[in-house]
């Protein structure tokens, strides 16, 4: 198949210029144009998604891809995605993608059918992906990042979020500290426990092991895995789990206890989505900054879609601890 | 424009004819179909789906339309969709459009990006799915039906379940009855007000209008108004909630004044969303069964893609009413 390299040699151009010509830039002199559109005809050069920009310029439209769009957090972030697109004069496209690597999605970009993408739940590169960074199509990672890809991400301090966390029990007294994991193939989870673990051991209060269950990001899990924790002869005093929907299944696994949050356990969350702050719930949780967050990774999208050649960026944002009534008593249990 | 009617005019034959030489029907016979087909190429007629089916028959994708991704139940009913199609051997694509018009996804129908289309929060009939369901288009509308459209619909008896509610409260000897209202366009917010209503006043205790007020089927409105009906001087003693995420606004409403579920007030909400059955909430509800639904959905979407000229079918799930802690209490408040 004849690529865009094919092009810029035969062309005598580089292939950012042949790029550009494609986006229909006016950085490129109209005689270099006409030569690269010259040798895209020699060389039978007729990439569909190239076709279509070159027609209609742009589809006004991104793909965003989500792996659990039931876990409360997703839906949140989407619903800012779409108004920080609308307000770009743009249409978001959903794939719920149970691999996450979203190979249709890339499809659709190669086919032209959207002009960009937004990952909110990569766990692993795939050639693919790797591939379409490669030629320099508009994608961004957007709360999960890839340490290993070199491409536009925009991420929460999760690092810093989970040490917050740390400090916050540690100096509340607490000695029998628990913690509900998350999935390892999320960034954000392993960042949270890493963060977590770190300063617990730099204050010299090491997590314990048999206070550590897999919370899966899951409310199911993770409802199973506090009753466990609570059914030990000496059970955690505060747990912190790796998202709020895992703080949700800590405690309505403490309720069906008739244990009592925070009198008999303290319950920590992470995302600081709508629903922990719930009378029901009020969930003292790490907040992202989902609008921020969500606004910034359309503007790194606009901004690749304007000039593919921009280095890649990789964008953190602050986590904040907010405390609520499942920790905030007086006295600790 | 030249129109499917034209081509059939032209080669002689029905329309229905004409839409089966498009999908490649082999009830057509070969020497009708090559005069449908030379009369297409005589009138110029090519539609960019019809093109497309064609050349590859389908494109194994099929479009969702939902209007607000918050609301837990569509996470919930989106993934059973995006299952049952996935045994379908189908993919799922999403458009979150505050319009619940689809006028995107309909363009995306039109264009062959999709096979068809699955509309879930329809409020009212556009001219463009009107036009879209009169060529025989693909579309079925799930969980919000529309009276005014002969089409393809999978809905559950909202307005049996209504009825069971009234039934429930009237017989539990309820007689300050509340109701938190759904927005009027959805065709789930007026059947189960109605089913509703019409019980409690055949029962002798038609709803007194002062104990009624907006829920929005959203958290914080649904929050409000119930902290408004608690504070009256003569408070309802049960409050029937259009859909469960009004009854979560309803219930920490509750909370948020010190008031308990169910000494204090009974709660009920519709859809049984699985927050509905969290400890912590706990929610008698009128259940929708939601997987049964999504897979008929996705039947007669198939069906219809198979033959065009199916009579419209409209198919209802019957609702049951599910008693959980926020009213199970042996005696009324």
């Amino acid at each position: 198949m004849v690529t865009s390299r094919d092009v810029a040699r035969l062309a005598g151009v580089s292939q950012m210029t042949v790029s550009r010509v494609l986006q229909g830039s006016n950085k490129v002199a109209p005689e270099t144009r006409d030569r690269v559109l010259a040798a895209m005809k020699e060389a039978g050069y007729r990439p569909h998604a190239a076709a279509r920009t070159m027609r209609t310029r742009r589809t006004s439209t991104v793909g965003v891809v989500v792996a659990d769009i039931t876990n409360p957090f997703y839906p949140q972030l989407l619903e800012a995605v779409g108004q920080a697109l609308e307000e770009a004069g743009q249409r978001m496209v959903l794939w719920n993608a149970p691999d996450a690597g979203g190979s249709t999605a890339l499809s659709a970009l190669d086919e032209g059918i959207v002009d960009g993408l937004i990952f909110t739940t990569i766990t692993e590169g795939s050639e693919q992906l790797g591939q379409a960074l490669r030629r320099g199509d508009p994608i961004v990672l957007l709360h999960r990042g890839l340490d290993s890809l070199d491409c536009d991400q925009v991420t929460t301090d999760n690092l810093a979020g989970g040490r917050a966390v740390a400090e916050y029990l540690v100096a509340a007294g607490h000695t029998r500290i628990g913690f509900l994991r998350g999935p390892e193939q999320a960034s954000t989870a392993r960042h949270r426990e890493r963060g977590f673990r770190d300063r617990l051991a730099e204050l010299g209060r090491p997590l314990a092991e048999d206070l550590t269950a897999q919370g899966a990001f899951a409310h199911d899990v993770a409802w199973s895995a506090m009753r466990d924790l609570l059914s030990r002869e000496d059970p955690p005093t505060a747990v912190f789990c790796a998202n709020d929907l895992t703080a949700l299944g800590a405690v309505d696994g403490a309720v069906s206890l008739g244990r009592r949050v925070p009198e008999d356990v303290w319950v920590i969350g992470y995302d600081d989505i709508a629903m922990a702050s719930w009378d029901s719930y009020d969930i003292t949780t790490v907040r992202q900054p989902i609008a921020d967050m969500a606004r910034a990774a359309v503007r790194l999208l606009q901004e690749r879609l304007e000039d593919r050649s921009l280095p890649p960026r990789k964008q953190l944002f602050p986590s904040e601890l907010i405390i609520r009534g499942s920790t905030a008593h007086t006295t600790m249990p």
